[in-house]
Order: C-alpha cells, then structure tokens, then sequence
C-alpha cells in the first residue's frame, strides 16, 4: 500500500508534463495523497513543478506546498502572486497559514494578507504571525471546537456540526465560561454517551491540561510527550485563562525530529540546518566553520609540542603518543557532555554539581585504570621502558579525568545560562579539550620524567 | 499549572510515609496525574516507593508503573507477587500489558499471564507478546473501534458506546467486512454528522492508511509522521487484510524519542542505553568499549609515526602536526557521515553512489582548499619554510578528501547490508580516520619531501 518513489513513476509524471497531457495528469494525481505528491514535485524542476501546481486545485496545492522541502517551497512561492498565495492560505488551517506566510519576505507578507478575502481568517493569522515560532503561540491553531458550560448536550452536538466543519480532527472538545475562559474538557465521546437533556456545566471534566501562549515549543513538547496527550489548549495566561488555540501532536513530532536533527548536527559539527541534497555551497557553509575551529586548534597543539621540543632527544616517543591522547580526551569529552546533554533535556539531571562530577571522577578512574593497564601491557609487548610506559599511563589517566569534568561541567553551565548544552558535544569542546589533553600529558610527562 | 518536582514535596512525601500518614499521603497523591506521581516514585528508595504502590488502587499504580524508569519498575515488579502484576496488567491497554510482561524474566512471564482472570484480555496479551518489539505488531494495542459496512449509523453509534468503554481515544472507526478485512474508515464526526437511518457501507471512506504487521517500528513512524496520521490500522498482510489492531501516534512520539537518543549516543561512543543517572557500572560497561576501540587507534599511529621516526631528524615539525591531521580527518569524516545518516533516514539519499562521491570530493576541495591556505598563511607567520608548509597543506588537503569519501562511503554501505548507519558517526570511523589520516600525511609528505 505503501507510497514508492520510482525511477519510472518520475519518467511518467515528466513524459505527461512534457506533452501537455493535463487530463491524465490530473487522475495521475488524484490518486496520490498530498505528501507523496510533495515528494514528487521535490524531484522535478521549478518549471515542472509549477504547471503540476497550476494544474491541480488550490485545496489540495495548499497541502502540497505545506510538505514541500524548505527550499522548494520558497521557489514556487516566489513565482506565484500575491492573489495566488492568499488562495492557498484560504485553504489552510491557521497555524499552517501563518507558518507559510511567515516564510515569505517581508515586503510580500503584507501584500498577501491583504488578499485573503475571508475576513476572520485573515484576523486569525495576523494574529498569529505575532507570536515566535518556538513559543506555544508559534504552534497553535485558532481551529477548535468550543463549547459554553450553560450549554445542553443537544444544543451542543447541534452546534459542534457547525464547528466542527472547520477542524480537521476533532480530539477534545473544550469547555469556557462567559469570559472565553478555559474551564474544562469533553470528548466526543462523553457528548455521544451523555443524555441531550444535560448541561455541560453537569458532564464536562474540569481537569484539563494547557499550556500558556508564551510557553518555549520544547517544553510544550515535553508535557505532550509526558502526558500522552494528542491535543493540548493553549491559554493568555496562568492567571487569565481565556483560550487562544490548541496545538496538535503532529506539530509536536516536528519539533522533536528538528529537536533531534539540530542536536546531532551540532554534535558532528554542521552549523544550519543542510540536507544531504542542499548545493555544494550551502554544506560550505554549514561545515567549514568548525573545521577551521578544528585547524586552530590543531595549530595550537603544534605550539605546545614545539614548546617541549626538548623532549625529543630523550623521549621522541611521547609525540608519538600525541594523536592518542587527543583522541582519548575528545573522546571522553564528548561521552560526558552527550549523557548530561540528553540527562537535561529529559529533565534527569538532579542533585547537585559536585556530586556530578564526583560520579564522572570515579568513572574515569575505572575506565582510566583499564586502559592504563592496556598502555603498560603496550609498552611491555614493545619493550618500552617500565617508567616511560608508566608516565604515558598516569598522564593518559589525568588527561581523561579532566576531560570528562570539562565534558560534565560545560554542558550544565551551558544550560545554566540559557544557551543549547547540545554544543557541548560538538568540535568546540572536542577542540578545546585536545589541546587541552595534549598540554597536560606533556606538562606531567615533564614532571615525571623531568626532562 | 505545571507540575514541578520540588525537594519540599519530596521531603513532604517521605515523612508521609515515614510516619505511615495513609489518608493524607493518598489525599496528595490523588492530586496527581500518574506521570507526576511515576516523577516522584523515580526520586524514592525501593521501600517508600512500594510503600506507596500498596498505598493507591490498581487503576493508578498501573499507569504509574508504565511510566516509571525502566530500572525502577524492574525492582519494583520484583517486589510484586505474580497475582499482584497480573492485577495491574487488567488496567492497562493490551500493548502496554504486554510490554510490561516481556520485560519480566521468562519464568515469571507466564506465571503472571496464568493469573489474569479476563480471558480475552490474556489472549489478546498472549498474542501480542508474538511479536517482535520492533516491529508493527510490537506496537500495536487491540483495543479499537470497529464497525461493520452492513451496519446503520443508529446501531453504529449504539454498539459504539459498547465498545468505546475500552479504548481512550477514538480517532477513527474502522470499518471492516464480514470476513474481518478492513475496507475503509469513518470518523465519530462523520457518524454524527450522518443520518441515522444511513449504512455504514454508503458513508465510510474507503481510502485509509494502513501497515502490515511486520512492518518496521521505524518505517510505520515514518508513515505516521508523513501522512499526519494520529492511529493506523495495522492488518495482518497486504493481501489479507485482517484488520489485528492500531497502533496510536502517541507510541510513535516514544520511537522517536527512542530512535533519536539512540542515534545520538551511538554518534558520542556510547552503546547501551544508559542515562545520567545510571550506576557507574552501568556507564562504565557503555563507555569503556569504545575508548578501548579508541586507545587501539592511537597505538596503531605510535606504530606508523615509529615507522616514519627517520623523518625526525630533518622534520621534526612533521610529528607536532599529527593531532591536528587526526582531528581534520575525524572530524570531516564524522560531518559527511552525519549527513548521510540523516539524509538516509529521511529517505533524501537519491541518486547514485557515484555523484555523491563526486559532490563530497567537490565539498572537500572547496574545504580543503580554505584550511590549506590558512595553513599556509600560519606557516609564513611562523617562518616555516615555504615547500614544508606546502606539504603539510596538500597532505592534509588529500586526508580531507579521503575521510570525506569514507565518511560518505560507510554509512551507505552500512545501510545497504541492513546494519544502522549511525554507527558510522561514532568512534568506530573517526578511529579509522585518524589512523588512517595521520598515516595518508606522512606517505604524502614522504614523496613530496623525501625523507
């Protein structure tokens, strides 16, 4: 059943494109559901693409834009006008309009608002595009089906028809009081088993769960995904529960997949959101800023080693030993700095600072002491000096405490001062603790062997 | 109106229980959704943890245990008699239930199956239990709502009310036909907005979503998130389509979740799922192998830099340059693996092998080109001499190129053998990148230079 992207289903659309065979075109089409259509357009060019959107009506061309790749999206969009765009937004639910109309530059926003003929609409979305993307009020939708409390049950099944036009999907039925304030919940259910003769006010449950319009998306997220809620209502404020929208879980799974996609991204070094198929240029850009953080970096352990160049008379094998201390402290870094990341983001690192790090100094002790033992049984195979394979042993051990105190500390402080801990795990503290780890290897090499 | 785990209400609720103050402690604890209580469980020892789980009625502490960390429902089902956990497992849905079983030690498992008096319920558990966790079927609950196209919409709504009892959430009604195949769906909305005189079969909408049982938990995630879909009918195969059961989105926020977390450890060296509040031993056993996979690495460059020990005399700034060859290798490696990773999992990996090849050799060029020139400009501040800083930047031009190719190459190799290509953006490749690397620049520096 499943939808398959093919070489040949491509050729086809492109062979239909091309004759100007819109009829067959169009069945072609019909049968396809709005998302698989998306992930064909995305294959085409702007030129095929466009006569494919030209084609079809603007109730489904709406969808199909709301599922084009980023990019894609803002193409078409520059070649259809002002009145074109407003169709589409006509076509879709609030937060999705707002969402597209956002996107556009700033001059085109207003031209397009004012195209959109259904005044209320139009209201809706102004009021909307208010709010920043990664707050409540940025995920919300102005559809929902509302109930008063002084209600009948038949009054209200009566009128939920009426509303119930404009939502897609009907998840809970929210109950407020005169003032538009937020009091409870219904279910469709409860509405169908009840008796028409009742009064909400006697039926409704008033433990309802909300979140507030200012409320961060993550968060929102968050009590969604705790909850096992579908649909949550979002309110002015704690005090003042007047309901302005509610958000879907299907907005919520976007937001955890960026959440993930940006994590790990950061955590192997792409600044901005790339895909594999963005140009050349763009992966640039994304990617060439840490490798030069890296380069510097990498210039920086060449001073320290210059700097104990004495060193190589007697003991050229410790710059031997160098990428292997990088590499341990990078990596031991980076295991810190990941379990903390996903500890904070799912609200389990408690107690106390020290004690943290007191957990990570016993961890690297164990993991230290296994793999200096590993180093001396090295050395003895090699037939290096008891003393020399000692030093790279203890100096190893040291450089993997202090990195995964670095990996612990800088993450929870990240957090503490409100910037993305997930950072943490990438090249910057990667970097730093290499250089770090190799200065402190050849400053308790010197130490120990006193050269 | 968030609920926020405070070190008052943790004290609050030991001393309740210390001084066995039952009425009050289930007063407060009656306050709380299960989730929060879970929250609060999680912060107790085994013995007020229990203490409470006696204190509260199944219908609760099921829930509860649902949502408590695995570590600690482990302990806790430990605590319990067979005929205990078969009380709760009546509370729960049957996809729950059967979880709950299978991570019970395999002779408990079916003492507790034994004890569950409903008979349908243990049979649709025992069915459940077939299957693989990972997998369509592992996912799926049997509780749904189902009608049959020869009914009426009146005695659909008054069987529905049967039905329904059992299950949370109606997002859709399936409709299926006399032999049990599932044809089409309806929504409580269409159902209301009908006639009640009407046949199902007149109204229902034959065009519904559905995956086969054995599906990949993944893949059925993929479909929920692309279609917006908030339950999916799974059946038993595409060509029998019985329908066996759904499976509700939010499940698949917990794969998600799961998938992403998982990725994201895989990508920082840590196997195992662990969490920051795991044991050291526990942390231990899922970071020591790859620091162990790590510290091999950098023995085997000790063995290609003792190889090279001739270039010592002459070039000595050869060796300091080697953590920063390593660094650029892992560190371009682990970015064009990432890509990869996530374009793979988006299903945007298209075209041939071939071209990528060709865009990231392009992407290196481009990279390689800026670090080379900085490296340059670095070895003119430093007064190296011109034809060893020119070496130094083609040599880490060509490792750039190269890790780039691996860290492309691998995960698509990966992918196509059916092993997870994240494993590619871990220690595994940026091990074989640095080695590998650090051995590239110094064979390249040997033909230019000619030590």
């Amino acid at each position: 059943m499943q939808f398959q992207l093919t070489d040949e289903l491509l050729e086809k659309v492109e062979l239909l494109i091309e004759t100007k065979n819109d009829k067959e075109l169009k069945t072609l089409m019909d049968d396809f559901h709005y998302a698989d259509i998306a992930e064909i357009l995305d294959e085409l060019n702007l030129e095929q693409a466009m006569y494919v959107i030209k084609l079809l009506d603007s109730e489904t061309t709406s969808d199909i834009l709301m599922e084009l790749d980023e990019d894609n999206r803002e193409k078409v969009l520059k070649n259809l006008s002002a009145k074109e765009i407003a169709e589409e937004i006509e076509e879709l639910d609030t937060d999705d309009a707002a969402d597209m109309i956002a996107e556009l530059p700033e001059e085109r926003q207003k031209a397009v608002i004012d195209q959109i003929e259904d005044e209320d609409h139009r209201a809706e979305i102004t009021e909307l595009l208010a709010y920043d993307e990664d707050v409540a009020g940025g995920l919300m939708a102005k559809e929902l089906v509302k109930v008063y409390e002084t209600w009948t049950v038949a009054g209200c099944l009566r009128r939920i028809r009426g509303q119930a036009k404009d939502v897609k999907r009907v998840h809970s039925i929210y109950v407020v009081d005169k003032q538009e304030r937020l009091i409870g919940r219904l279910s469709l259910k409860d509405l169908i088993t009840a008796k028409s003769e009742q009064k909400i006010a006697d039926i409704y449950i008033s433990s309802v769960d909300y979140v507030n319009v200012n409320e961060d998306a993550e968060e929102v997220a968050k009590i969604m995904a705790k909850y096992d809620l579908e649909a949550i209502p979002v309110v002015e404020s704690d005090e003042n529960k007047v309901l302005l929208g509610r958000i879907t879980i299907d907005d919520i799974v976007d937001v955890l997949k960026e959440e993930a996609d940006k994590d790990y991204q950061l955590a192997a070094g792409i600044s901005k959101d790339v895909e594999a198929d963005d140009s050349i240029w763009q992966l640039t850009r994304a990617r060439l800023p840490w490798l030069i953080l890296g380069l510097f970096g990498g210039l920086g352990s060449v001073f320290i080693m210059e700097s104990y160049e004495e060193a190589l008379n007697s003991y050229k094998e410790l710059f031997f030993f160098t990428p292997l201390i990088a590499a341990m402290a990078g990596n031991v870094g980076v295991q810190s700095s990941a379990i903390i990341v996903q500890g904070l983001a799912n609200d389990i690192v408690k107690g106390s600072l020290l004690s943290r790090l007191l957990k990570e100094v016993g961890l690297s002790l164990i993991n230290g002491a296994v793999l200096g033992i590993l180093v001396i049984l090295f050395g003895f195979v090699m037939d290096m000096q008891f003393n020399f394979s000692m030093t790279i042993a203890i100096s190893m051990m040291s450089v993997i405490i202090i990195a995964a105190l670095i990996g612990t500390f800088v993450p929870i402080i990240l957090d503490k001062r409100g910037i993305d801990p997930a950072i943490a795990t990438g090249p910057f503290i990667t970097t730093s603790n290499d250089i770090f780890g190799i200065f402190l290897f050849f400053y308790i090499a010197k130490l120990i062997l006193g050269f």
